[in-house]
């Protein structure tokens, strides 16, 4: 039996020990995709206690688990004091074996906290002591140095100033931080034309953009002053979000503009006109993102806000998402042809929430490997399976997400891991991503399936981890 | 190699065979779901050979063995002897390496007629003479007694008048029998509105309650009381089982009302008018079991009676069922959240007969576990993902939901196995569950994910195998 | 750690090595679905060098790997020399690791070409000499009868002449060559009444028929007759593609012969009159393969040429399908049920391209395993889950595919592997899926879930790989 979280915990054979060990473990971290708040980063911010960081931030994985084992919603996002909360947690934990919820807290207190026994009942009181000590040494900053941090990926709006990137840029410039944070853009408030809001959303742009938008070629107009915008503060990627993928071409009879207007003035939309209006939006706007060489992540299939109750209380995010995409697969085949076809279709990472879309996903991806937009022989391909994510982001998800790539298509030139987390402590997610993945690699040689020659094995391993990504995504670093 | 059937078969790592051997296979069984026929407990029946219990009595499991095997309908539901029927099955169950039908079959040889080889063509005449030997001094009531059941759950329809049910209870208050036979409810016939006979079953129903059944109030009223009958028997499930899920909100146009009239009068419904009937009467039966304190267990996705030709030589049950349902997940989400959104949801257990929706399943179930009706904290959780059931109930089908409820739930609050079966034989089932579940529970622990800290890893074991379920379901044994 | 396409690589137990070893890899090879061009086995084809054999003779499955690569579509069907192919090749496959390209190429190169090394930019002049001088001496017969191949199905239109069976044969005849090739006949391009080209193709097949195709019962003639011709040329096998499955009978308002006139005028169909087109071909075709004892093998779910852009360039098969079937299943299990009723359901193999289908199609081929058409008891199932197809035809793909089969029906009926390729150098995926199996059946042995009998063992290997086909199907070899 291996010891909890030993060395070579998760790793099952010796060359997987040794990809790890010599390779993987030491490679930085490039994360990019979270939800990191940039001005926590730009005021490097400290955390009271234990509970701030892990639980209040909004970690609704966490707050999923504490429902789960019958705590009152006081205990998760009520008004209990932040140690009643903790100590919900500690009792939950121990509940979760094999969730990677349980990994990953010890992780972090093995790693930031220097903890190396089990949260639970007992020990609560300590860990709560210990954590609460060492954060008043800690910082956000410190956090992300101390993960090996180059460069992480924010998820920022269209409309937002980016004020925090440029204070953190400063630092960049001045040497006194050496981390890059670069805003990702994610127009979802200006696509989802069904949601309440959206008009309110549209006066945003309008101001942040300097165009009045009253017509399609005037939205279109403030999309791209906006992405002009992000691409000189340094963005390099656009993130969109759909519970189902729309695919419909606009007609004569109703032309996307007049699904916007009829949205403005308040009238309800068909959802065909729904359709047309995100289809010739989301047209536009993947040309934009192919224009300036901006990679295009589509996250899809998750269905929202299923808890009327957990929406009134915290509007969304609570841990009331679900997997509800509905033939999804069909529609984004269309939508990538119609970029393809005339030449336009940017770098672009697509990810299911459903895991049984990963066969049909990876399937797809090699229908539209054309090697135009600044893709070179031999690097990370133009269309990625993007990393196992959110309720996938286990052990098994990640091995099948990995397993359906290398079956189907390249697996060395995949881009690997992000955190998709709102939490600085979440960067323990690429090392137990970087174990499944040594132990997968580790064990196509052990099986006589590939030679078992360590150094490209550590290559591929490394390209993995790092270099794809920094090559794809053209970081620079 | 492990012998065959050995006491670690199955229990890849000594921390598996310690769970395995020193809990799991002494913890008693709770049933909580399964179509024993209360008469035959009622009766103490006893089997005049192996073909009547293993065969005639309706395991259609088997019955799609021979019938795969090529055998005539004669030999395996027709007028063939008895003993022509066994030997039909002992020529296949070779044939089953990796099918559970072939280890089942031989766990209940070896557990309860002592036979340690294999049945096939060459042992069949010696393994018919020593069961049928056997089975002269056992009768159904000593096979539970020697397979450590403690409690079993019937299921039964609302109109009947549990009158073996009684009979049994009688055993029990006068300590001439100590397992508890408890009825669940099952209200399909009058839920599904299109089946052929629904009138004739409302006649029942009327009947049965004392309440004419002209309208859904008179209809609510007439379930009320069957409910209020079956709780004062020990009741404390009930099972609906859907092929479809159906969530339409009535109308004023189409209130439920007009849609029973119009079966009632043996008009045809449209598929809205039947969605509309069936929401409406399973939100009322929900608030009644929520306020009885009563399980809701839903079973859905089978798609039923697939062979006309078989349908008419036997009716339903024929072995000619498969997986058809459609989109089920995303009309489960508003039927749970119109029950959440005012606080009538009662516990609830949902299975899917398709594997594909797993992980859709635990996602949703994450939503809407709020802590009301009696949910205690560190207790089993409000809402379970059901044991895998049927098609699904293989080596590999139940480590996917085991492992799927780990990844996202509390693996540990789990409410574990049921036999869902006709035959009394079938309690090994639960010995096949424990081995996967140990061999689940002590990998976490080898591969250095968990503490192997055999006492806390026991207690796990422990409460999925029984006290789990029975904290869950209010049993107090 | 095994080294690299060692004896027992991929074979995990002893019992797996001793099953390997003494009986799959001697067992001789049925090929029942490809897509060999039979001329080139008629004119003994030979190659100039191995990009032609390897790359440029149509496997997509190359194609898509080297485009995934970063390469030019220059470098995969364009102008680029055979020999800058080769190399945008041998660069692409060390990224390969995990994909069974990597595997089937150097098992190519071992078997065909005695070469043991790797393939990659280093070696690829020397393995382009080596190979390409061993080619001199090798032509499409010797290939196979080197693979211990027996017969093999190709895949012909009901137009075809058959020109280069009958040339065939006459070696078959004459001893020249011992290997039988049997056509199979695939009817999709008269089923397709949507697709462009429909008119001129029944204009061919009244042609080849000698039946003037005026009207529903022309048709059901010609096919009649093209029927005959092809079983009178050995054909044992009919094979039908769909995307989606239709399942709609006709009506007296839309008669099938209708659609037909519609169609060969020119006109628009409506979905619902393909439907019907087709259903109504698709029962009068299984009813015609059951008269003549030819067992339908059905494959569905493929979403084809998904890009326009590599279908202008080239065509259909250029590499840009993917997994697009929809709510197949269902209409399945009608389509199935309406031939079964009136006994004229033919033996039938059916393939998903989906692997999430896996689960629901052992089910659904449970439901109608009814003993006529010849199927003697102990043989292979009268339905058969197809082998794991195309995307996943993958170590797990097939693993997948082998343990469900395994789990809900009867792994030792099974009729094994086919290749459904191009190439003349793919036997050696009978051997990757022959390597698998024997995991597989051992570990069930090796884990004491059966017994450990390995003559019993044996039967069944040998019998999957090779004795089950061959009765199925009727070679009569």
């Amino acid at each position: 039996m291996k010891s909890f979280l030993c060395d070579d915990f998760m790793l099952d054979s010796k060359t997987a020990q040794i990809l790890y060990r010599e390779t993987a473990r030491n490679m930085p971290v490039i994360d990019y995709h979270c939800h990191i708040n940039p001005k926590d980063i730009a005021e490097d911010k400290k955390y009271n206690n234990i509970a701030e960081i892990w639980l209040t931030c909004g970690d609704h994985y966490k707050w999923r688990a504490i429902r789960t084992n019958g705590y009152d919603e006081k205990y998760v996002t009520g008004n209990a004091s932040d140690y009643e909360k903790f100590s919900a947690w500690a009792n939950t934990l121990p509940k979760c074996i094999g969730n990677p919820l349980y990994v990953w807290a010890h992780l972090e207190l093995k790693k930031y906290f220097g903890y190396d026994g089990n949260l639970n009942a007992e020990s609560l009181d300590k860990v709560w002591d210990l954590c609460n000590e060492k954060l008043k040494s800690m910082s956000a900053r410190q956090i992300m140095k101390n993960s090996n941090v180059k460069l992480i990926c924010t998820t920022d709006d269209p409309v937002d100033s980016l004020e925090y990137h440029k204070i953190i840029k400063k630092g960049n410039d001045n040497n006194t931080f050496d981390i890059q944070v670069l805003p990702a853009f994610r127009p979802d408030k200006g696509l989802h034309i069904e949601k309440p809001g959206f008009k309110e959303y549209i006066n945003k742009l309008s101001e942040a953009s300097g165009v009045e938008i009253t017509c399609m070629n005037f939205l279109f107009d403030a999309y791209s002053k906006r992405l002009d915008y992000f691409a000189a503060m340094g963005c390099k990627t656009a993130d969109n979000g759909f519970e189902n993928i729309s695919f419909k071409r606009e007609t004569e009879d109703i032309p996307a503009g007049k699904v916007l207007k009829k949205a403005l003035n308040g009238q309800e939309l068909s959802q065909d006109e729904i359709d047309i209006y995100k289809t010739e939006l989301m047209l536009f706007l993947a040309e934009e993102y192919n224009k300036r060489n901006l990679v295009m992540q589509i996250h899809f299939g998750v269905g929202r806000n299923n808890s009327d109750r957990l929406f009134k209380l915290h509007g969304p995010d609570a841990g009331a998402d679900s997997i509800g995409g509905y033939n999804c697969i069909s529609k984004l085949a269309k939508l990538l042809n119609e970029l393809d076809k005339i030449n336009i279709l940017p770098k672009t990472v697509l990810y299911s929430i459903n895991p049984a879309d990963n066969a049909a996903l990876v399937a797809l991806i090699g229908c539209f490997q054309n090697n135009d937009c600044n893709i070179k022989p031999n690097g990370a391909g133009k269309l990625q399976h993007g990393s196992a994510w959110w309720f996938n982001d286990t052990n098994t998800g990640m091995r099948e997400q990995l397993i359906n790539l290398a079956n189907n298509s390249l697996l060395a030139n995949f881009i690997g891991m992000l955190t998709d987390s709102r939490s600085f402590l979440s960067y323990t997610r690429h090392d137990y991503f970087r174990r499944i993945l040594c132990d997968i690699i580790g064990s196509y040689a052990e099986n006589g399936e590939y030679p078992g020659d360590i150094n490209y094995l550590s290559k591929i391993v490394a390209d993995i981890c790092y270099n794809n990504t920094n090559d794809y995504f053209g970081f620079g670093i």
